[in-house]
């Protein structure tokens, strides 16, 4: 079984395309809805956020984890491998293949990587482009509202075209590929093309799914999907909706209180 | 010692008016800013966050508690009330002020209550409104992006006056007077007074200072102002110095897990 984790709704993208790409392997979603956003929280909130939703899944029996959140790879993706490691569990995050994606994409000027204050300010992004093309020039934006506008459903039109305008408008002509680092935004990629014409944008989604398929197989039998969350069923169906292309079905709420020792996990380390 | 709660920076709009009002009393202010917004969660989530927040302020002394947050009072007035009740602490919410404040200013027409999701869909506004004043019509209208606005500082100009004029546009005509039923909506008074103008905007701050003060008395010796927040010191001293006038100091974090026990007061109940 794989578990799927992210602050909320948004890793409901990267589920999709897992579920695309290897429709033979159980999927469980874990959207931790009564702490999102996580984009927001410093680095030592987020990493203790995630071990808390890893150690339950761990508990759960899951053998892989993809953290489907660019938030949480950015700050929590080695202390979960360190915590996989100890358990058996294999750690996927969305950076890597993001950045092999927009690697792939790219012929000239620079790579922008648009995400939360969070992503932007944690760098795990830069820094692994710049380890990877050293020379490629790097433009990182945080586009804050960008989330409560997709949450809202508020996708198109002038108001979110503006908005769009006022974050990323600046880049226009100075780079050729944007990463989407943050699974929201791929639900504003239209105002995205009309802001910044020509330019590819990559969405690390399909490349995350890519890479864990790579890593595990196709799998033998027709999967399962499962969800659960840490606040309301009814608003993680609504909203995810939007995320998945249909209502996320079942939906369980998991009680899930912060471990009282921060950085216990009861499995291991 | 009065205790001012608040999900995150928002409520520093109230501290400050408490601070105005009651200068000889001293004021603790806890963010919790790990678990902010409380805006879109479900009412059971906001009443277990108000409830751990409150055993935490219970425990440091406080013999007042005042809930500078609209949307923790909508759903967890009655609870903090009688976690209160048991342990000899006073509580204050800020919907009831506002709601007197609103009816004082109302001549004819409705009046709009402007909040996040979960204060419209709450219904707490609504239904003492209905109590105090059965025939006067009400407008309950949800902002969402309001707050991630005010977070950003971005309080003018033309993409937060088309904001307000998707959400409250409607409105012009209808109401002589508006609620301003979150802590950061006083921060775009500006734009809203310019998509809806004539209209009487209450914020709900300076009247609940005014009932905590005529509850209180006015104190004796001059009183000592300290913060306290669950996340990031540094973006909540950034972020509010927007709502306070200066930079809140001295901040200190605090680790503030979750109850195992959901609704378990260590004083009391």
């Amino acid at each position: 079984m794989i578990g799927v984790f992210d602050s909320g709704v948004g890793g409901l993208t990267v589920l999709s395309a897992l579920h695309k790409a290897m429709p033979n392997h159980d999927l469980l979603y874990l959207g931790d809805t009564a702490r999102v956003p996580y984009g927001t929280r410093s680095p030592i909130t987020v990493v203790r956020y995630s071990l808390r939703v890893a150690s339950y899944l761990y508990e759960e029996g899951i053998r892989t984890l993809v953290i489907a959140c660019n938030t949480a790879t950015t700050h929590a993706l080695p202390a979960l491998q360190a915590a996989g490691d100890s358990v058996g569990v294999r750690v996927f995050g969305v950076i890597e293949p993001g950045v092999d994606a927009a690697l792939a994409a790219h012929i000239k000027g620079s790579i922008a990587i648009l995400g939360t204050e969070g992503t932007i300010l944690g760098g795990a992004y830069q820094e692994k482009l710049r380890t990877r093309a050293p020379t490629v020039p790097i433009e990182a934006v945080p586009c804050p509202l960008f989330v409560p506008l997709v949450e809202e459903g508020w996708t198109g039109g002038v108001v979110p075209t503006q908005i769009a305008e006022h974050y990323v408008g600046h880049l226009r002509g100075r780079i050729d590929t944007a990463i989407l680092g943050c699974t929201h935004y791929p639900a504003i990629e239209g105002v995205l093309r009309e802001v910044l014409p020509g330019v590819k944008l990559v969405d690390s989604a399909v490349s995350t799914a890519t890479a864990v398929r790579d890593a595990l197989g196709p799998g033998d039998e027709p999967g399962t999907l499962r969800f659960r969350v840490t606040d309301h069923v009814e608003r993680f169906q609504r909203v995810g909706e939007r995320f998945l292309g249909f209502p996320p079905d079942p939906v369980e709420w998991i009680d899930l209180p912060e471990a009282r020792e921060p950085f216990a996990l009861k499995n291991g380390q």
